[in-house]
């Protein structure tokens, strides 16, 4: 995987791969881990009070000399505050998502900031790249968490991106091996985000359970769910079994809302509770058979890469 | 796209480009162009009685002496007769969806012919291989039509289906441009079938409002529903957006049944029924933007993935 394209310069990282800013499982360890590798890790500030962010963003400074940044979800009522600790403390990347990115973009911009946002269409790419956005993450269906309500999946998002926007992309959803970054950069990405595989590493602070959890689920491991209140792609179990039958009957947004209630992200994947958790996870589940140290994650995707492109010009 | 492997020697064919035998667009005329321009045309039968599926293996046959095949919806109650009429016409490539390949791979067997099964999981595709198949379709939830009831995406079932069997397996679903093809291949595929731009080519015998539509249809141009009675992906229109709202409101299964009502595909596809008709289409009809010969498709598809392939190595 000897890359050197428009996203490894942007970042200065030696493989375009960046680790998602993921809930609950994004924090100083695994994204100085992602750096220390070459790669471009990202706080997810999306579990964390203000405060708390400042505290992650120092040990992760300590922790690596590389590149690592910021993930904000600017739906959040303190999105503001997110984004002026992010700016106190210096950090140069900063990864949006769920919102608008023109409401930061000047003070982004004013603190030298690369900007990068999350998009699943290409309306939303468009606006991104008016905005004044460096790059975009585009990122398809497959995804974990929350998710795009058009339901555009990876293989089709990525090259409409491509041909309607000209600031590189970085493709997400779905991504979890070597092969799928090889074939990510065919459609016209000149990177990945890489979520579930980096959730279920040694260095993530999501919960041993949930780490098993994506380790056991296979292909079909996976539900889209909530489609009313806001789409969630998350492991199969109780609770993700009763949000389908209430999809399924014909339940309003208000009954849906009680049903999700509060704070089962948290419970799922920072607690572990198996049956009444959301345990966000992608559908590349299938695809992560072991926890591994980030380190291992690395090697497995440079290997698998470099034997993809063997593999696809080959004769067998 | 100089590609000889498992797939181009199993059917004879220049590129590993397969053509999907869609219900009224994939007849004689679309499958011949297909094989006279190197891929594999393939008719589909299940919008044919069985004496019409004759005629049109008669007609390809006298418009080509390159390879071609036939697609059989398992599950329809005459599946039987088109399996007799096809290996009556000594038709040596058969497809088959929709249904389980065990119940006829020994006639096909028999007559010499190479079976392929279309998947939708790693289970069928485990279960295709030990009945006898020499190869698979894997397709993913961007398919239009109908779909796995798993709703999983290409880019996450195509790797898992390498891994899972020792059988070559040919990449569907969303798959419409050469940047695709390349990608299909690097995560493990050997091959790719392509319905959706196909349907929209001059040889197509889908309506002319159906291929404008196709053309029309952008990024989020498609919807899946009817998960309850047989999940169908199609674009939107009047007839899709009433199906979505009486899922939003729990309609059981007789309602939706009648929702649906008969031959709404034909009314669609073949007629141009552009309000109330069915119009299945792939989610990659976003990446279709002008009805163009099947040769010059092929064309295109040739150039794009050679781009492909030095664009994903290439500095930019």
């Amino acid at each position: 995987m000897n890359i050197t394209n428009d996203i490894t310069r942007l970042f200065t990282i030696t493989y375009p791969v960046m680790q998602a800013g993921m809930v609950w499982a994004a924090g100083w360890r695994l994204a100085s881990a992602v750096a220390n590798c070459g790669g471009l890790g990202l706080i997810g500030s999306g579990s964390m009070k203000p405060e708390l962010l400042r505290e992650h963003i120092r040990k992760c400074r300590a922790a690596t000399d590389k590149s690592f940044g910021v993930n904000i979800p600017l739906l959040r009522e303190d999105a503001q505050d997110l984004v002026r600790v992010t700016m106190e403390e210096q950090v140069k990347i900063v990864f949006s998502s769920a919102g608008s990115p023109e409401k930061f973009i000047d003070t982004l911009k004013k603190h030298g900031c690369t900007a990068v946002h999350v998009v699943s269409s290409v309306r939303q790419a468009e606006k991104a790249e008016r905005a004044g956005c460096d790059a975009l993450v585009g990122e398809g269906v497959e995804a974990g968490g929350h998710n795009g309500s058009d339901e555009i999946t990876t293989l089709c998002l990525i090259p409409q991106l491509a041909d309607a926007v000209r600031i590189p992309v970085i493709a997400a959803g779905g991504i979890a091996d070597g092969r799928q970054i090889a074939a990510a950069l065919c459609l016209g990405a000149r990177g990945v985000q890489i979520g579930t595989r980096f959730a279920a590493t040694v260095e993530s602070s999501a919960h041993e359970c949930y780490k098993q959890m994506v380790v056991s689920a296979q292909d079909r491991g996976t539900i889209l769910a909530f489609r009313k209140i806001g789409l969630v792609r998350m492991m199969k179990n109780d609770f993700a079994g009763r949000a389908l039958k209430a999809e399924a009957e014909g339940w309003d947004e208000d009954r849906l809302q009680e049903l999700l209630g509060r704070k089962r992200e948290r419970a799922g994947i920072f607690e572990g509770d198996e049956t009444e958790g959301e345990m966000e996870a992608g559908q590349s589940s299938g695809l992560v058979r072991e926890i591994l140290t980030v380190e291992d994650v690395f090697k497995k995707l440079i290997a698998e890469y470099n034997a993809s492109i063997s593999f696809m010009t080959g004769d067998g």
